[in-house]
């Protein structure tokens, strides 16, 4: 069932209480595996979600990976405080297009550090990197105790998001060493997400988990 | 001259390390006001400026405002240790949405209280604000401490960025309390900055630098 692989997606600057609000109504009425939303809505969320099974993920140094390694790590424990499951993270893209491989490494292993227990993702932003670029950053991912390694922020201007090719290239690179891949961006109804989840997709971020669940259900 | 007016700008996440070089060596060059990067290029920027009167300027809780004030308040004490001359900061939009003005006004507050002399632009996003959204928020800023209040921060999909008639708004409503405008976002040429200059700002944000110097001088 698609629902197991949908966090329902706000993250948009403007959201309202009532955005959140309805996101995790629908959130719970169709069992979603979790939320993923900024982290000034955490307190908000966990309140709402009232102790359901739902979960709570979050993003850090987002969209741009523009912090120093010192800010991420302290929004990083304040985000779980607050009550996140999960932290979603941006790779540091002007490392890697430094080729300062082993900084891209270390913010995540210090990401990594403050997560402990919890998943750790790390978003590539492919949108901005060469199909060698993304093979590299998932390889570094991997091996430096990312749990999955997520396509887009959705943030990117004429950005299209997560592309088949792209997911079954990160799939490939990640899976022997059992990290997951996360889809996100530009993900609009259910044959999209058939389709990602095909090429080996075992999350899926999206603010169309509404229609998708629906799509599912006409097929 | 025009060149005291801007604030030469690379925010791209995936700059490189000579894209700041570059930056550098032309707001040096063009004796601009100063340089606008990203908290995680403060240190380099600081070092090839090597003693410039060229200021550095920095984004906190940028692009989406998505953070809480704790996270900001730390992000912010470490940008100014790094060497961060002023700060621009983005309006708690989701506040001004939901019209919790206490939060908007008390945000602001603790930024500049982290700030103390450093100058805080509070950036509204006037692309995702209507024109009463921008006088409230306009006023807000004003009263909370804000030095300047700013256009945009370039990167809401589809917007505009700085608009002529946004700035004049801006300026009548703050001018009156002190403080200044930064226009930013789009500002591509001579011809834009000079609209914007009359219509009040007194700072310009912009990765178009060079050209419009280029532009006055052949006038």
């Amino acid at each position: 069932m698609i629902n197991n692989y949908i966090e329902h997606t706000v993250l948009k600057p403007n959201a309202t209480v009532e955005d959140i609000k309805k996101m995790v109504a629908d959130a719970v009425k169709y069992d979603f595996f979790g939320v993923c939303i900024n982290p000034n809505y955490i307190a908000l969320t966990k309140e709402l979600l009232n102790g359901s099974r739902t979960k709570i993920v979050t993003v850090v140094n987002f969209p741009l990976a523009n912090s120093t390694i010192e800010m991420t790590q302290y929004q990083t424990e304040l985000a779980l405080k607050l009550g996140a499951d999960e932290i979603d993270t941006v790779l540091n893209i002007s490392a890697l297009k430094n080729k300062d491989y082993r900084k891209v490494e270390l913010d995540i292993k210090r990401t990594k550090d403050v997560c402990q227990k919890h998943n750790l993702k790390v978003i590539l932003e492919t949108d901005l990197l060469t199909k060698e670029e993304i093979a590299t950053a998932s390889k570094i991912a991997a091996e430096s105790g990312a749990n999955f390694v997520k396509t887009s922020t959705g943030f990117v201007k004429n950005g299209v998001g997560a592309k088949v090719e792209d997911v079954k290239l990160m799939y490939e690179t990640v899976a022997p060493f059992g990290l997951g891949v996360k889809a996100s961006g530009g993900i609009k109804n259910y044959k999209d997400a058939l389709e990602l989840v095909s090429a080996g997709a075992t999350r899926l971020g999206t603010s169309s988990g509404v229609d998708i669940i629906l799509g599912e259900r006409n097929v």
